[in-house]
């Protein structure tokens, strides 16, 4: 379709970033904004990214050693307050049920904003012993966070998420699953699936989630050299346990504190996806990723056409291809086109009557661009192979972009500047400190991670040659 | 472990059924009861057996034509009340939220006990002409119903579960699908995967989801001989259309109110598998159900014992069962022997120093029943055909349980008597009636569905020689 002209059916980014986001998960069919201020539909099209990413992750989740279980959307409010940071950082967006059954209920219980709180109250009856450790639970779930400023997947008042919530018997194998999932579960998937390049490091105390010890996050560079945080996993040490009274009988015969690590990943990751693949044409889909991969195009209503095309479609299904034959002739082939482009599904395969008689299609590729004539009898050889190229190519793009629009810096100043002029600064943690934390959130940057010299993760805030990734973000 | 003394871990089925029923939800660790009145913690046992439904049921969804979406949890008071009966219905079980964020919400808000308003709201949108239609929507997700008499899986304040949201352009396309649903995905489901005997038919208009027109059901006896709902598929007629003015453009170029049906199962089916499948030891997971097929256990924990589950295990997966090796040898084996009959895991292979020496495996059959040496090396080829052999065996059994406790009978006298004796009467619905229902329901009996003469769904209230199967329900 490149080679004809047509009217841009997105804003395009460089003229307007926030609105080229809009315009692509309106027009690609990915979500709606729901009639409840911050809350979203999730479309087919955009639930059906989300599913891909649940199969994966939940593999990875179940491969790490958890088992998926289900606790209550309805938390008692008291249960929140008794962990002290947590009650502080979460109270501001909770909504609350105050009615149930056509009564003033006793006491409100609020719809869950994370669930360490009522998790904790099942792990202090589920463990006795240190045999029960390390207990590992993962679930699939909504949450509700009032949100102020929403935006569709980025910042939604309900939004669907993983929360992973573990109990172990020493400080030392919390530390490592925590890690373990940061590395294994969360960096495999976005780097190997979304083919997304992340930068995996420590929060700063004053980034870090309400009540836990550390935070470990995978931060993303977006189209406009904004950050986003991809996902999160945190050590909670001793905190809800002590509130909780979580204890395990240890081999020696005492009642001794677990140690907890929790970790989430959202809905955020579509959005996410949205805004490092995307260009001014709409989505671009990691093959991996793609609930479509490869699409067939009739370009005419013919029989013959029709035939070749579910023959194309049967086979490249046969060679493993996530294959979808679009046969809807009575729509205009250039608006199909076009449809599928802004889907971003990554290979179209084009069949009109002359390719017929040429025993050719056009192949059109969206992520690597270009479209040539290939023989149709080929297709289902080649197009694995170009799915892992393309795989391969945009996890390079997005490395590249990233490294391209990073600048080391020195000062405050030249890390602000950095991060408001569309890119992220990498400043020595020594030079910019609490303080200079504090100075860059005055304008809305902040410290995205630390991470070590060597691109290694930090095992304390003061480690030595620990680095600042500095800049604005979703 | 027939053959060992042992006391009994569960509460008979005979003496007490509701006790055996709790009974078997702790011991088993299949869920917990939630902190709010009414609400479950499912324990990751519990949650796999669901977590196999929804793969089971979402392919079937999916092969039916519909695409999984996510709707709001969160849905306006107001949108509620546009269709008069639905309101009505629901309004005694509703959860209200009137705070978020820290303040009083200007509306309240409701959370979702059903999707049909915010549904309707979203396809007025999305459908434009008869292009459009059909749509066909699902989704897996929460629901809240405030429930005064609450029993963990079957009657939860929140359940989890899918629900299908589906507009047509003709009324016969509508009741079409929902037939479809019915018995393709719903019937197809529950027989050949959860082993259960249903009887399909429709309901009687008092028994109707609050705004359809028609409503299909399956209902399942239980081991009680008490009946239970399993799902429902419902035609909604115009009434949800024409209450949010949900239109489409037809080929004449007319605005037409589009033809609905939703439908929905939920987790309550786990309950529904315990109550039919369960016995005096606990459950009986169908095989093809079954998260764990087999479990390979080491009866000591000797190098040489260890080394052969662990082979035998590999094989069994090798040849498809899914399949655990329980190497726990740190717990009595008798403990765990029993612990796997609890959680009614189909196959059980014990495996001790005797049996290497002999080339053989215990081979232990929770549905069949029985014990008896194998030959280790013969395991692999064994199983998968006695796993297809107890799936049967467990369908038949319910079958004949429900042919053995059914009574044709001709007055409200008679089938009273029957529901109340712990069975199921049927009755001409000429000679029962709406009146006769309602007597019936002073005695806490009820209409379960009406079915034809040769067991067919009639197609209407009045068809000539429907019959009324009445039972107690859950």
């Amino acid at each position: 379709m490149r080679d004809m002209a047509k009217a841009p059916v997105l804003t395009p980014q460089a003229e307007d970033f926030p609105r080229w986001y809009q315009d692509v998960i309106n027009k690609a069919g990915l979500a709606d904004n729901g009639p409840v201020r911050g809350t979203m539909v999730i479309r087919p099209y955009g639930y059906g990214l989300w599913e891909r990413m649940q199969r994966e992750m939940d593999a990875r989740i179940k491969a790490a050693g958890a088992d998926n279980a289900y606790f209550p959307l309805f938390i008692p409010q008291s249960y929140l307050t008794r962990e002290a940071e947590h009650v502080e950082g979460f109270a501001p967006e909770l909504a609350v049920v105050t009615h149930g059954g056509g009564k003033e209920l006793e006491e409100p219980v609020v719809v869950r904003p994370t669930s360490e709180t009522i998790v904790n109250e099942y792990f202090a009856k589920w463990v006795q012993s240190y045999r029960d450790l390390p207990l590992l639970i993962n679930q699939w779930a909504n949450v509700v966070r009032w949100e102020m400023r929403p935006r569709v997947f980025l910042r939604t008042s309900e939004f669907l998420w993983q929360e992973g919530h573990t109990a172990h018997a020493t400080y030392e194998d919390a530390r490592d699953y925590a890690a373990r999932v940061h590395r294994e579960v969360y960096a495999d998937f976005m780097e190997n699936v979304l083919a997304m390049d992340v930068v995996l490091g420590r929060k700063t105390p004053r980034e870090r989630f309400a009540g836990a010890v550390n935070t470990l996050t995978l931060e993303g560079m977006m189209g406009d050299g904004k950050a986003l945080q991809m996902g999160t996993s945190h050590e909670l040490g001793q905190n809800f346990a002590r509130a909780f009274d979580t204890r395990y009988l240890s081999k020696d015969g005492e009642r001794e504190l677990v140690w907890q690590t929790s970790w989430g990943t959202s809905t955020r990751m579509v959005g996410g996806l949205i805004m490092m693949h995307g260009d001014d044409d709409g989505l671009r889909i990691p093959p991996r990723l793609a609930p479509v991969q490869a699409v067939v195009l009739a370009i005419k209503g013919d029989d013959a056409v029709l035939a070749k095309v579910r023959e194309v479609g049967d086979r490249l299904a046969a060679a493993g291809v996530r294959v979808k034959v679009d046969d809807r002739t009575d729509v205009p082939f250039g608006r199909r086109a076009v449809d599928w482009e802004l889907k971003g599904v990554p290979l179209r395969v084009e069949i009109g009557p002359r390719d017929l008689e040429n025993g050719t299609a056009m192949l059109v590729r969206r992520i690597a661009g270009g479209k040539e004539p290939v023989a149709a009898d080929a297709l289902a050889e080649l197009c694995p192979g170009i799915l892992e190229e393309d795989q391969a190519l945009l996890l390079r793009l997005s490395r590249e972009r990233r490294e391209a629009r990073t600048t080391d810096v020195r000062t405050v100043e030249e890390a602000a500047e950095a991060a408001t002029g569309g890119g992220w600064a990498r400043i020595p943690w020594a030079d910019l400190g609490p303080e200079g934390e504090a100075r860059l959130a005055e304008q809305s940057v902040t410290v995205r991670c630390l991470v070590g010299e060597d691109g290694s993760v930090p095992e304390s805030d003061d480690a030595p040659g620990t680095v600042a990734v500095v800049a604005r973000a979703y």
